[in-house]
């Protein structure tokens, strides 16, 4: 397997993607590496590791770039390249910790998208609290107008890459709703319900956001506008709520020495909160595994993303999706409900 | 000012309710009160007290009921004859701690809506982390399916609300997004941002549910659909997290013994997280203020929203918005965006 690397985008970059890289070379004998980006910063890294090969280039997309444009425009930056890479087949995946709207941009013109699925959507896997296995999130920001049938392929896409990469058996997959009675929602929804219902998934209905940190669901689909808006208010309240805590328990010479005390707990929770440890989020739809690190990934982020990237590519997940999409008859499950 | 009050409705019915609207009575001598409800349990609470009047039934619509069946069928619902109360002309506006979609269909039902006004938005006041002013949010759930019109006549009606009400000059207005940027978003967001650019409101341009906590702005339009998510998010992320950190906190003798020295902050946070102190939500667009106290209202938040029912029609806040709504021609500013 060959695994594109585009070792310039992220907070850390060069160095921990790199050495994220070279953590999972040790792991994975058989992985061969394309590192894009600067030679001359990752060369004193990896010396002459016979599993990595440099292809070298000094231009990057930005954090703040706009991601049309920069993908138009910027054709030698890192991640453009590692794209090229997989587009022309020698490598079998990407994965990137850069500016993620340039990242969708770039895969679906680059890698392009699976036979009968219409709208990539962003995958990432999100924290749940009580059990620690996270829950798949689809789409978090791909697709802002998204149609009933996008939302199906969303979980179908979800349900296999939960089963066959995340190893859950029969994931149970949700509709992100305002209640869970079936005919809740907006029109989207209403729609998508019945979809999903005549879908060859387990659908267990709609789910409210309020749950979603409990586990209500493996996989949860939505579109993309909702999902990040969930996703963001989740990260906001998470931070607010720290960060008050952090002030009242310091407010005082008498709470700050206790709270000291206490802050080993305080950092496991916000570790647990912290989904980048989870993986990166997929890029679902693409004809080839397109993974997003989180910005701030550091070495072990890079490692984890590596290893989804691994599993994603020898279990064939992209191939088991066009063959389960193709199977589906859109038009006759719209017909049975009188569409 | 005459004020109709569904006795039965909300988890601590009628009790609560009925001390509360006592505490408020004492507060403020000119209002009179129609309690709507079982007379041989509010009876005993009020007594004689001349600033009472109890209208008497036993139905009541319970949390579970569906709203629209429930409204049609209930017709001696406690909830269902206070809103005749104003429909009629006896009372200037009513509350309510029960069922919410029932509340919204009685009240669109009884009450109708401003002329002007297309769709009621619902608006509950959320809690600001670091200032305690709080902030608005249109609509929370009660539009699923709503268009950039509607969306600039909640800008509308916050702004106004907002400035008589909460007593904020010129509020912030802030369109929920998932970007900063203009062009960001769904296509609903992005007309109704060309919308808000010309209404006569202090628009400050696209939010992001990550920074509603830190009072970005003073009151934050979005649809029904995506307003009850952020909502929902909120709610649940912020008592997830309370409940790992008990969890965690009481895990071991010797942290349970000092954490208990922090309970008290701790309360504190979850205190200033608890909307139900900013008083009900408000019911947006119709002809009276009909307001929707949060279903675990006690006495001190039922004489909250009795406060905000008070200024609602004391500052005559239906006749404004009728007005400003009226001088508005949507037309010509669609127009000027060549739509």
């Amino acid at each position: 397997m060959r695994l594109a690397i585009d070792a310039m985008g992220g907070d850390h970059a060069p160095d921990e993607i790199v050495k994220g890289a070279m953590l999972a070379a040790k792991e994975y004998p058989e992985i061969e590496f394309i590192l894009v980006g600067d030679e001359n910063k990752i060369k004193p890294i990896v010396g002459d590791h016979p599993q990595f090969e440099i292809l070298h280039t000094t231009e990057k997309i930005e954090g703040t770039d706009s991601p049309v444009k920069a993908v138009r425009k910027k054709k030698q930056a890192s991640m453009v390249l590692a794209i090229n890479e997989v587009k022309e087949g020698h490598a079998d995946a990407i994965i990137s910790a850069g500016n993620t709207g340039a990242l969708m941009t770039a895969g679906l013109f680059g890698v392009g998208r699976i036979k009968g699925i219409d709208r990539p959507g962003l995958a990432p896997t999100l924290p749940t609290l009580k059990e620690s296995k996270g829950f798949l999130l689809v789409d978090a920001g791909s697709n802002m107008d998204a149609k009933p049938e996008h939302l199906l392929q969303y979980a179908i896409m979800g349900s296999i890459y939960s089963e066959k990469v995340l190893n859950i058996a029969s994931p149970r997959v949700g509709l992100l709703n305002v209640g869970e009675e079936p005919g809740k929602g907006n029109e989207l929804c209403k729609q998508t319900y019945k979809l999903l219902q005549a879908a060859p998934i387990h659908f267990i209905g709609n789910v409210e956001s309020r749950d979603l940190l409990d586990g209500i669901a493996d996989v949860v689909v939505c579109d993309g506008f909702s999902g990040n808006l969930v996703l963001k208010t989740m990260e906001g309240t998470g931070m607010s709520l720290f960060s008050l805590l952090k002030e009242k328990l310091t407010g005082s010479f008498f709470t700050k020495v206790i709270a000291g005390l206490l802050y080993p707990k305080l950092r496991g929770i916000k570790k647990q909160m912290d989904y980048s440890t989870y993986g990166g989020a997929c890029l679902f739809g693409l004809r080839a595994p397109v993974i997003k690190a989180h910005g701030s990934s550091k070495a072990s982020a890079i490692q984890s993303s590596i290893r989804q990237a691994k599993r994603f590519v020898d279990k064939n997940v992209v191939e088991m999706i066009e063959k389960k999409v193709q199977e589906i008859d859109i038009e006759s499950i719209k017909e049975d409900y009188g569409e």
